[in-house]
């Protein structure tokens, strides 16, 4: 088997000679095989091997018990050991994580901890080639791409390294009786509470006996294979991305004639790139809402938007894909001349204003919220669509006199954190419509009205 | 059903105005509905619609059943079918292929020979979105890569259209019971007998019901992902291959430092589709004979070769690597000027020939079938390594007189099919060397010679 895993070094680069490493053992026989096999290596590499053990205090003494294991293992050999302690169940009930998931959170803060305590070049991890098949096999039954299907990486991030990954439990837990190492075996490993122990004690075996003997190689290499083509694709879009795609804080505009030239495969990547840019993350968005964005590029209709999870949303504007992160809590400057007549994006919310002139006709008169008529005669100079500025005044329509805009919202009672996001329709520091809101006296149609400058203010749709 | 089967349609473009279309119908649910889909889209797209049925003469009484409930279902709405009958039982027999195989071949062929017949521009299938699952899973059971987890394309060569491939096997019944269609159902797809139906039958019902409840669309949604990264990766390679490859009857050569930049995805891909040009098929070739490859494109040793199956070889030949069909059957004529000193490369085999010039020692007559020593001085002029011409002499070594080099061979038995094959070195037509048989009486070593010449064919490693 050591062959097996040298090769797996060499083919991955894994160990340069005076390596650092942290080497995490639970106890089991993967861990403990991967640590017997680095100090085996330790001359050959002039490697300086530290183990880091984490007890979850999930199963009382029999936890205490592998450690002690693990304690007296390292001892033997003078490795050094970092212990650390995680009330794992109370975590998980604290965060609203799974048991498996708050594991794994504590240990690998175990491990970058001790790692940066040590100054460690790697942190070997002892994943095995079962592993590797039970983790795409659960990514295939909860739904995947090409980027899921890699599994689990042999090298990531240049110092998380897994040298048994290409070996099968069977031949560790063989070298272990080879090599008079006794591991401890997680009980809980044994009953099929986890899809992963389910997978791990069913499936698979079931799989094995009925289908394909080796079902784990076959994954494996088809995971390797896979992981290559992704690296590649990702290798390609991140070029691309970078050739049509501007970023500024909170937004990322992607040309949409560049866009459209692409493979749909790249396209699909790019979108979720610049998402993912955006939001920080991936979290919730699905298949559909990149269709969704698709289908308004293909459109292409100046102002058609999209609104994604967590406080995203795509918009179109002109030759661009907008996409932008709006979220009550940030604060949106905006300021847009008004086209007169004609559409006006508001780029930051993928709101629209409608500007429409006509002859004054009394049946016009019926206005909404959102929809409004002023006396365009009086208006002698571009108007613009904005947040509000310091110095804002206004005349509300059926007072008398002006009135600090400040003031005015607080008779409104609108609260402090939307203020700062209502559009108004200025000219200089005069307000002449808080949209949604008023419209200023001074400009209303009167009997004397001959020309009617009409507003729509359309809201983006879906928020 | 039929919206989602519509917008399949519309989405792969399955359908155009005009199109005859042929209708694969085996007298099941899926093959009925498809065909009462199709019937009920004749007006809207203008369609000609021709049933294809095979009786595979596997079931005696109950095929001729599912052949005369088609029929009739044909007779009431005016479908003109072809029918076609094989014993598909003796096909596999004969062809030595699995049952299975055997019926599907025979159906293909039928659809075709329809489709010719009747100038058909699509031929529907039944697929749905199980059969779509069942494909996917045997083939991560057996082994494959991104193309292979593609499953079943929707849409194959512009002429095969599935437009069921999205619909569950469920909701296609439940179609069937409300347009009062009554599908026979095939007996033997009841019984887990190949590995397709006891994936449908155990497998996949045992997944839904302990792991994800709706594994056939997580699956479908997968293989449409990866389907896309498959396309995308394939035209890319395609503009790469035509860029650094150059073919010829027989021969692919690969530019070795354009290789080498690519991507390891793409390099493993622009070899695959060499060896497929040359040889016609990937049959049999696996993971490790591109490793081999790619493991003597990195030592870059001109003359280094693999062996690969079906009788194809990769050899490097300075700056190419040279994928070439060698079979005994073909005969493969080449003519090298011999590089004295130096190495001679045969691109057709692979072999080698390596010239050395020395001074005379006594020592170093030790000569082997494939090392020779000749009178330098003697040779005036570049000699020639190649594969026999028409008026080739030789005066074998201890004898006199010369002899036609055809005659030479009918002494020495040599069968006729590989005198094509044998190099000889050749000083104009005269011969010099029959490599591995004899070398020439005037040019060998004597008393008076001062300086040596050292050939040493070097043959292909393992041939």
């Amino acid at each position: 088997m050591l062959k097996g895993v040298l090769k797996t070094i060499e083919k991955y680069n894994m160990l340069n000679k005076g390596d650092r490493i942290v080497a995490a053992v639970s106890g089991g026989p993967d861990s403990m095989a991967l640590l017997h096999i680095l100090y085996t290596l330790k001359d050959k590499y002039n490697l300086y091997i530290h183990g880091a053990h984490l007890n979850h205090m999930l199963r009382g003494e029999e936890a205490d018990q592998d450690c002690e294991y693990v304690k007296e293992f390292c001892r033997k050999r003078s490795i050094p050991l970092s212990i650390g302690f995680e009330d794992v169940e109370l975590m998980a009930k604290k965060q609203g994580i799974s048991l498996e998931e708050a594991g794994r959170v504590a240990r690998y803060k175990l491990f970058d901890d001790v790692a940066k305590e040590i100054k460690a070049s790697k942190i070997a991890l002892a994943h095995n080639m079962n592993d590797q098949a039970e983790t795409v096999f659960m990514r295939i039954m909860r739904g995947t791409g090409l980027d899921g299907l890699g599994g689990i990486k042999p090298v990531r991030d240049g110092i998380f390294i897994r040298p048994l990954l290409f070996t099968l439990r069977e031949d560790i837990e063989k070298y272990c009786r080879e090599h008079d190492i006794n591991p401890r075996t997680d009980s809980t490993n044994l009953e099929p509470l986890y899809l992963r122990n389910k997978l791990r004690l069913q499936l698979i075996p079931y799989i094995r006996e009925n289908y394909s003997s080796n079902i784990e190689s076959l994954i494996s290499s088809m995971a390797e294979l896979l992981r290559e083509d992704s690296e590649f694709l990702e290798e390609h879009v991140k070029n691309i991305y970078n050739e049509i795609c501007t970023q500024n804080e909170g937004k990322v505009s992607i040309n949409i004639d560049s866009l459209k030239e692409q493979h749909s495969s790249v396209k699909k990547r790019i979108i979720r790139k610049a998402i993912e840019n955006v939001k920080g993350n991936l979290n919730a968005i699905e298949s559909k809402h990149i269709e969704l964005l698709l289908s308004i590029i293909h459109n292409g209709m100046t102002g058609a938007a999209v609104e994604l999870p967590g406080g995203i949303k795509g918009i179109i504007s002109y030759k661009l894909l907008n996409i932008i992160k709006y979220t009550g809590e940030t604060n949106i400057k905006f300021r847009y001349e008004i086209n007169i007549p004609g559409l006006t994006r508001i780029d930051e919310t993928g709101d629209i204003m409608e500007a429409q002139t006509e002859e004054y006709k009394l049946s016009l008169h019926n206005e909404k919220d959102y929809l409004k008529y002023f006396d365009y005669d009086k208006i002698k100079e571009n108007l613009v669509l904005r947040t509000r500025e310091e110095g804002d005044f206004i005349t509300p329509a059926g007072m008398k006199g002006t009135k600090k805009l400040k003031e005015f919202f607080i008779d409104q009672k609108i609260p402090r954190d939307i203020r700062d996001r209502i559009p108004v329709v200025a000219w200089g520091k005069e307000i002449i419509w808080v949209v949604g809101y008023r419209v200023s006296e001074n400009y209303k149609i009167t009997k004397k009205t001959e020309n009617v400058l009409r507003l729509e203010f359309k809201q983006c749709r879906g928020r």
